[in-house]
């Protein structure tokens, strides 16, 4: 088994994205997935697939390929790993279907490193139809259930390939940005004592003789280390929700890119940071990952994702007035619902075309006891959520640092005092005023791309009804 | 209330190290914590700290303060935070205990910004206090679980500041030397179906009307990510472990470091690779973090940690030659003893002067079912540790990619088949040669800054008698 030899080979190994022109009449190796087969009379015709990149390979009986030969590469299961020595040749015409157009490569010499069982549960040119050309044409997709049954198969699609690295870019993009602000990255525990908001939608741990909760969000951690000095936290990492909703933006297990700051003399010095960081991860995918975005739009077509510099801030009541117009009946202080705020995403769009905005000042009483009451108004508050494409992706606030109002506005919630101590306790000894917010990592990825399902954007989604793979 | 103001303040706070001679006369405004107060006369010596610096700051009968003023400083209670205007003076003799040691601040308007309650349940200068010095002089230090329990003033510390600067420096290190290797990162599932090996040692959730685990690694997501083409990702994210150990490196949750890459033709290219990452972490750190290094070492002195470029690679029978050298009694596919891990280590640096190296080949006996046998030595593994100042900090190895073997490798284990189908199908269509392996960052932590607990390195620990805060 090649796999376990004892030396290092110095045999190397080309990537097939740079097999180009410049490399006619080379000979090189390849290691890649037999994509498709075709055997016609003394040839075999196989496109060889890496990634996003694919190349036409030709088993031709001749000089270098018995008859033999060729039956044995034609016999390969389709997805099979394979080392191919060959020539890279000029193309006579552009080769359709694959990346590689301008040139082929004529084999000499094929491995198998590893065979794939005949049967697969779906194909992989399936899964990669957009559905309108399936509908039209009446050629098979594949539906979700099957794409996530056998997720480690539909992730080697060029679409899956390209949404997670480009989900991988967020997470970068997102670091790269508050580090150069003077961000401190923290690490929060996942397994607390005492559920964080009352206790509703919360998962329960056997932790040893006792139990324990899995973290709804990592606030009041992220909110302690404001507390102990750090200024300017963020933390990615997974966030636990026992809600038993089945809709397409929903998952029982996400990840949060979580932003707590303190600040000097206005929230919205951390509006504006947070704001600014949406827009560099904006900028960036723009920039680094136009194939990736490009080869999402091929299955799933979508207008590019616009936004403005700096983001556009409304203010609730702006955005109730602007509904209201559109027809909408609703109160001064009455939550939005989905519905309504898909709307205002699509007049907010219309009106200053931009995917991206800031909806501030929330009603006090649609937001959890720890939101800070404007000081203006008492009936809003200093919060706000942003919205990509008419969908929340980030819900924040400043939040009370004082332990009295806390405790106060806690009352006012009827929540138990004796739950939340530890929590009020934190800001007894000198607490800034500190502001954050959550955001999805699978929503972004979503929105941005356009897509429509949270599962397209988590490699292993968990929902009330998916536990596997 | 400043911090609910309506319009944001043009007033500029100075960073408490930008506080320099070169500021000399100038009237500046700072927001720090009372670290000390001492009222004398006419006069009141405060201490102002931001994070890891501070200085000195004197409120005195003058223009512009009255006799009320400085009983007013006086009397603000440690801890609390202030906004001070003042005229930076420079000091006549240098300021000993403080940061900034050639100027002080002489103040002219002082406002309590956030005010801290009278009794700290510990003292921060207690808290910074190198063991030994306590000792000698019988002055108090904090013991770890007071420490613990209030954590929000014992991360304010200067020592604890830098350890989690530091940490934070660590992934970002880690993260960016992947991202330039060519490696994606990914998010895996932290709730699973099925305990991954044999169900020991794994935390319970229940999960609606069911129930599940968490996991105790990413390593099976990390290898369907490679079943899938990813080639080479990692993931940083919590590691879960329901072992009741109650030692100085355990913990119930830590932060696992993971990679997974497929190789070409041999499992050292995967080695080479981590071994090189680890290596440019420590020279980030050398490079980044000479500050933060320096502020631990103060309270707890250590030699500077050293490494060579290539990292040393020894084979575990090696290992056992030098410890049996040493006069330790050991059978060639024993499992190394902790002690004998730490004698090794010694043994390693003396020979070879480095507190990192990789123990490769390890006896299969030893090892996971799914580890790789060595083709040449079939007693021998595919699979290595690394370590740093002697105690293991990474545990790797070739995966068996073969679903076949695997079969027989489990079976051998006496392990249940049908609890790790899903595992075992996942190699099934297809799947290079990968290997890999899974970094404990809190122990990576602890050992560069040569610390003795990696409840030191972990902000809010977890451990089988630790939930809290």
């Amino acid at each position: 088994m090649l796999a376990g030899q004892e030396k290092m080979s110095d045999r190397v190994l080309v990537r097939i994205k740079d097999l180009t022109e410049e490399k006619a009449d080379e000979v090189v190796w390849v290691r890649g997935r037999i994509h498709t087969s075709r055997a016609k009379g003394k040839q075999c015709f196989l496109v060889l697939r890496q990634q996003q990149f694919n190349i036409q390979a030709l088993v031709a009986v001749g000089q270098h390929a018995s008859k033999q030969m060729v039956k044995f590469a034609a016999n390969i299961n389709k997805e099979s790993i394979v080392d191919v020595e060959g020539v890279v040749r000029k193309a006579h015409q552009k080769i359709g279907g694959c990346t590689q157009q301008d040139v082929e490569l004529h084999v000499q010499k094929i491995y198998v490193i590893s065979l794939a069982e005949p049967r697969l549960p779906l194909q992989l040119d399936d899964a990669v139809r957009p559905e309108v050309e399936g509908e039209e044409d009446g050629r098979a997709t594949v539906n979700q259930d099957t794409r996530l049954d056998n997720r480690v198969i539909d992730l080697r699609t060029s679409t899956s390939q390209a949404v997670f690295c480009l989900q991988s870019g967020i997470c970068q993009l997102f670091r790269e940005t508050l580090i150069r602000k003077g961000f401190v990255e923290i690490q929060t525990p996942k397994i607390i004592s005492a559920a964080s908001e009352g206790g509703a939608n919360v998962f329960t741990v056997s932790y040893f003789k006792s139990s324990a909760y899995l973290a709804q969000s990592p606030q009041l951690y992220k909110q302690m280390c404001i507390c102990a000095d750090f200024e300017k936290v963020f933390c990615v990492g997974p966030v636990f929700r026992a809600e038993d909703s089945n809709t397409h933006r929903h998952l029982t297990e996400f990840v949060g890119l979580d932003i707590e700051m303190a600040f000097n003399y206005h929230y919205h010095e951390v509006v504006d940071e947070i704001a600014d960081t949406m827009v560099q991860i904006f900028k960036g995918l723009q920039e680094r990952f136009q194939t990736e975005i490009q080869t999402v739009n091929k299955q799933f077509p979508c207008e590019p994702f616009k936004f403005l510099e700096p983001t556009l801030r409304l203010e609730y009541r702006e955005g109730v007035a602007m509904l209201r117009e559109a027809g909408v009946e609703m109160g001064d202080e009455d939550d939005l619902s989905t519905p309504n705020e898909k709307l205002l995403g699509r007049l907010v769009k219309e009106k200053y075309d931009t995917d991206f905005y800031i909806l501030d000042k929330y009603p006090l009483a649609v937001r959890p006891f720890y939101t800070m009451p404007d000081p203006v108004n008492p009936k809003n508050s200093n919060s706000y959520d942003m919205f990509m494409r008419g969908e929340e992706i980030l819900s924040g606030a400043q939040r009370i640092h004082d332990p009295q109002l806390l405790t106060e506005r806690a009352q006012h919630h009827g929540i138990d005092l004796e739950k939340i101590k530890a929590y009020i306790d934190s800001f007894r000894f000198g607490a800034p005023p500190h502001a954050g917010g959550g955001i999805g990592l699978e929503r972004v990825t979503m929105l941005y791309l356009g897509l429509h399902n949270v599962r397209q954007t988590s490699m292993f989604p968990r929902d009330p009804k998916r536990l596997t793979p």
